[in-house]
């Protein structure tokens, strides 16, 4: 039984050293941008009670998250008859805890929390995994990170500016330079809704048009009038949506006609400006940004600014996306707090990066430089060196065993290493080492002091 | 119900920014440490099979791992008669799968999933949280990070002297000089049961010396006698284990005479000697580190050296411990692989640092600068120099609302933000801005390539 060879749950993963060294370069990368614009990390609890949980991401969400036996005698609260009337009805009974299936919600439930301790506008970044009982398949994860921003408190358009030049650089650092960051707002798609006549269905036309990229002009009308109740006229009236062309300034304008007839939908443009003009002022560069008036995103909770970026050149679906939402504490029973934020996909960035070969050697380095061990009186002889270099900041190891030379170049070589040291009875008699580039295979003799200069 | 506050799981604790700050500040210095020496960073899934988890720990370890519900129909093999015979027969029924207890057993399983694709030795540190059910109090957490470092697949004795190296190195660089690195070896604890005529009962004896700090001598030999079965005469041959003192030379001279008898006693004396040589060539300071006879640990699996870390002028216990294991990946089936490994307790060093007051600046160091916001003029003015300050590096943020002087300096206090740039029409009318150092209250009228010189 216990000896069988061990398995890890579907749809979780380990994360070996590379994978690791990889992520962590990722993780910085966002984080040093996150931190440099005034954010602040918070953690929360992998486990949430589940009253804070359920509700928040509809039924199929609740469906999805995982939750925990309660301690002790987890059976004290169930009677027999609970058993018959099934699974839904006696789960409240023993499970009172559930793990975190985003970070917005908890979140949104530490700010009530603290709502008397915190400083408004509170600027926050998280980088947490995030659990979702789903049919785990190629790219999707039953344990995933993701990595927020968030400002609440404040309805400044300086925030969607600050976003837009936040995604920029992170990409742009991590030399993801051929992408699109799409903007929109949900109040434009509210106005589209009013200017074709169809007032209110703002929800059903975002759903059908999220589509789009997917299935294509024809199917998202046949959807809209088919099952969404949208009369033919009014759906003639998106083809200068669906056909929006040209640069920001451009569709600006034609947007202003388009939607002349909306006060909310003229509101959306209006902000978008006022976003657009910040992006100008701050001197953010801009010629990635989009206004791409069909971005709606499944979420239907974004009030303002919506936020999406794909890259060009690698074959891969959004890789960070965001919003403005009115109400993000209210649930909680805390109104009036508006929040605008967005997230970077860690894994999808991950697989980007593979497929178009961005990592930088930095990031997949492991130990500088490995001292070799073929003998007790070479080690010693190497053992004040190990810790010289380590005191001046260069990773090192001495390989820990006597072992045969093609053993430890073999082991150097998998671990990445990229100089080894080696010692024999030549070296030591001049008190010097042997420094070879693992890379080139050149091979220097040295004294300690230049090998540290050379490896620093 | 959804509108009544929310709170945490008992046992649980959001990290908010600061917190997070100075754990981050301790993590990140002892990984560095940990990647200097040449360790590998690996992360494991917080879910693990429940097969992989249970019989590891012990029966109590059973009782305080989380267990999570099955999803779907998590009552589908579950009959009426089931639920009578009660919490513990129906467990496997509804649950497969539980949350990570340490980072040990999911290490072992790692590796020998791994088995064939890695190089050994392999060293790998794991900072991860990690679950347990238990009674929370003071300073006891349910959820609570561990910091681990091992190294698997090689019995040399090198490791032990590099893992002093490291406590060290460690906790020299969080500034924690007062503290002290005990080191025993469980050959010798064994090795003294032979010696009094107790043999094979050192698990026992370690039991019971394991709370000589907590209960005292006279204690200890009452449960030696009274509750492990120890006759009178073999615990009054413990006194000078007991009354052991001197440097570690002298030590080692009396253990060597007392040990006489028992061959594996005098084993374990030897591997002391060796890693204290090592620790010697490598120029590793070792006044901090002491031979502490009587150093036992609760965890009876250590088959070799034994370390813990106390610091001398904090209210704390152990704040890191570790040890050898001849047998990591035995119960996964893989024999033969000897590890050696210890871990910092993160939660009990951060009590330490804030009792010490050891936190440097740029620890708790947020924002670098903000920009005030009084008016649109004046923070049009300001919005290039706000992104030029990110250019250069320097964490900068820039109020975002238009406010009153004093709710923006209370800010910028409550944040911990160094300083403030303000301009109003006297500024602007001469290009330039005032920067304000919040802790000084020095003004300074300053062009904006000047304030980047400051603040660099």
């Amino acid at each position: 039984m216990g000896k069988q060879k061990p398995t890890i749950p579907k749809g979780t993963r380990d994360f070996g050293p590379e994978q690791m060294a990889k992520r962590t370069y990722i993780l910085e990368t966002i984080k040093t941008v996150y931190k440099k614009y005034g954010f602040q990390n918070l953690e929360t609890p992998t486990m949430e009670n589940l009253s804070v949980l359920t509700g928040k991401y509809g039924d199929e969400g609740d469906q999805l998250l995982f939750k925990i036996v309660n301690s002790g005698d987890y059976l004290k609260k169930v009677k027999a008859e609970d058993l018959e009337k099934g699974a839904k009805i006696m789960l409240p009974k023993i499970s009172e805890k559930g793990l975190r299936y985003d970070l917005t919600v908890p979140f949104a439930r530490y700010v009530v929390m603290n709502h008397g301790n915190l400083s408004f506008p509170f600027k926050r970044y998280q980088v947490q995994p995030v659990w979702r009982a789903d049919r785990p398949q190629r790219g999707r994860y039953r344990e995933f990170y993701q990595c927020d921003a968030d400002v609440v408190g404040t309805d400044s358009l300086l925030c969607e500016a600050e976003i837009l030049a936040m995604m920029g650089e992170a990409l742009t650092n991590l030399k993801v330079t051929d992408h699109t960051i799409k903007l929109n707002n949900r109040k434009v798609l509210t106005g589209i809704a009013e200017a074709i006549g169809e007032n209110g269905k703002e929800s059903e036309l975002c759903v059908a048009i999220d589509k789009l990229d997917k299935i294509g002009v024809d199917k998202v009308n046949q959807e809209l009038v088919e099952q969404r109740g949208f009369t033919e006229d009014a759906v003639s009236k998106l083809l200068p949506i669906y056909e929006m062309s040209g640069f920001t300034e451009e569709r600006i304008e034609k947007m202003k006609t388009f939607l002349a007839s909306s006060e909310i939908g003229l509101k959306g443009i209006s902000e978008l400006e006022e976003v657009f003009n910040f992006t100008k002022v701050m001197g953010v560069p801009t010629e990635k940004v989009e206004f791409d008036v069909t971005l709606a995103r499944g979420l239907s909770y974004y009030t303002g600014a919506i936020f999406e970026v794909k890259v060009n050149n690698a074959n891969m679906g959004s890789i960070s996306g965001g919003g403005r939402y009115d109400n993000l504490t209210g649930v909680f029973g805390v109104e009036g707090l508006s929040g605008v934020g967005f997230s970077f996909g860690v894994d999808r960035i991950y697989d980007v990066l593979e497929e178009l070969d961005l990592y930088p050697q930095s990031a997949i380095e492991t130990t500088k430089v490995m001292i070799t061990n073929f003998d007790n009186a070479g080690r010693d002889y190497c053992l004040p060196l190990l810790q010289k270099l380590r005191t001046a900041g260069i990773s090192a190891e001495l390989y820990p065993d006597n072992a045969k030379m093609k053993k430890q170049m073999n082991f150097a070589n998998k671990k990445g290493i990229g100089f080894v040291v080696l010692a024999w009875e030549d070296e030591m008699a001049q008190g010097k080492f042997s420094l070879k580039n693992m890379e080139t295979g050149e091979q220097q003799l040295l004294t300690d002091e230049q090998i540290i200069e050379v490896l620093k």
